[in-house]
């Protein structure tokens, strides 16, 4: 489990510099691009629920990023032909850390809610930090189904963490639904649907 | 004063929103974007006084932040024709908050001027991360009087905390203040004077 | 010492505000932007490894970063013949922080590695957020040497503490090692070598 850990950083690095590169970057950029985007969310979420910064204790978890960001950096190319496996990685990862992340808000006895925020926060908010560093649109400004599978995810981790008979599958379940989710996204080339999306000549 | 408090994060979302709306938004983005603009500043100030996140202990205010959202996000029209009173609603709720806030620091002992920091950002640190998401200018970079009533409102509420005959009335002159000039600023389309703000052709 | 970390930061908020100035700003955005240069880095830093707020113990920090901002605001084309000097400076306060920075985090007892992440965080984290609130291409996308330095002389200073024989130099080496690189680049108006920049057409 540890390890799998360790390679869902990495990922999250290198699929994080793939998406800027195109923009010209330069290999400290590029480390710390990786950095923010594999250990930021986690790293917001440990300073609001005041837990020690995860890989502060451990520093694996820096170098699998340092690594994976290094690797998309210099054989970048090689990860281009395999990108769309990449991406389903990618997805495989945010399940795992999202709800790895919710469980251990509930295990600090926050409420639920807080418990669906930080899994959300801990999977979007790396990408989301990338983003505004690298002057890219985000992720909230695009119909890309990103982050709404972490909410319903997170979500029936929390209600079914609440219920002896489901407790056993909670995190199975949490970690399917998400992945689920963003895997037909991936496979469909899916978008918010238009009723959800809004676009109107402003006011202001 | 607790429901004004709901109404007033409630009305910080709806503007927050409404802001952003025309750029073409998903409901899960729209939602992000109105719990940082309405829960975002109060965020950072407890992060940096060392308070518990102050919508982890009543998840009501989170609630307000979503209704809000989802309101500007599907009936956004029907708030067109009241934007202006949006404003001065927000303008009030700001004050508020930012007021609240500073009474808050000065509580746990910290000094004056930290009390004045931490009510501005409480003020303004949501819109300023909304607008950072969003990509959006941010209002430090315009001429628009948001912060500025901000400014001396904190500062007078602090200056009057320091003296018993004042200490009764500090609340309600620092809400009045900033109320006031904002109030002001919408009705006569006022900007910052010419004299105080720069524009060069760089250094650099 | 304690006078020349004041200077440092009003040096920080000059070169900061004299960044973005060309951009048009008023007095308020000026001293916001002005602060968050100079104390953005240090106050990220203090709230992951969990210390007071290093100005809200000391309000001279603060009004250092404010004298700083105005200086640059109101008499910003007095440092423009010596804008050159004052990149230096810059270079000599960001070596000295950083240092200081790596420092204190060693003395926490944290680990070497995080010790060397948040002498960068110190280093380049205000100017980072300084960009990204207004509106600027952040260093990162750049490939101005500004960092790098920083990353080398960390790394040089935490090794040296480790041994007995060259503990009481580590900090001199450290800031000689940054302030050198650093200043040679800039005499040199040297840049990232290509090889170490990419720029592909994208995956994505």
């Amino acid at each position: 489990m540890y390890y799998v850990e360790l390679i869902g950083i990495a990922i999250f690095a290198i699929t994080g510099v793939l998406a800027v590169r195109r923009r010209g970057l330069d290999v400290f950029g590029a480390i710390t691009l990786g950095i923010v985007t594999a250990l930021g969310g986690g790293t917001l979420r440990d300073l609001m629920i005041r837990s020690p910064i995860f890989w502060f204790g451990d520093r694996n978890y820096l170098w699998a990023a340092i690594a994976g960001a290094l690797a998309a950096f210099w054989i970048g190319s090689v990860f281009r032909s395999t990108f769309r496996a990449l991406l389903y990685l990618d997805g495989l990862g945010s399940a795992l850390f999202a709800i790895t992340a919710a469980h251990k808000v509930l295990l600090m006895h926050y409420p639920g809610a807080v418990a669906v925020m930080m899994g959300i926060l801990t999977g979007i908010g790396g990408g989301l930090i990338r983003d505004v560093l690298a002057g890219r649109q985000t992720l909230l400004m695009s119909r890309e189904i990103y982050a709404t599978p972490i909410l319903f995810g997170c979500t029936a981790f929390v209600a079914a963490e609440r219920f002896p008979t489901t407790l056993g599958y909670a995190e199975t379940a949490g970690i399917a639904i998400i992945f689920g989710l963003r895997a037909l996204a991936i496979h469909q080339h899916l978008e918010m649907p238009e009723w959800l999306t809004q676009r109107d000549d402003g006011v202001e």
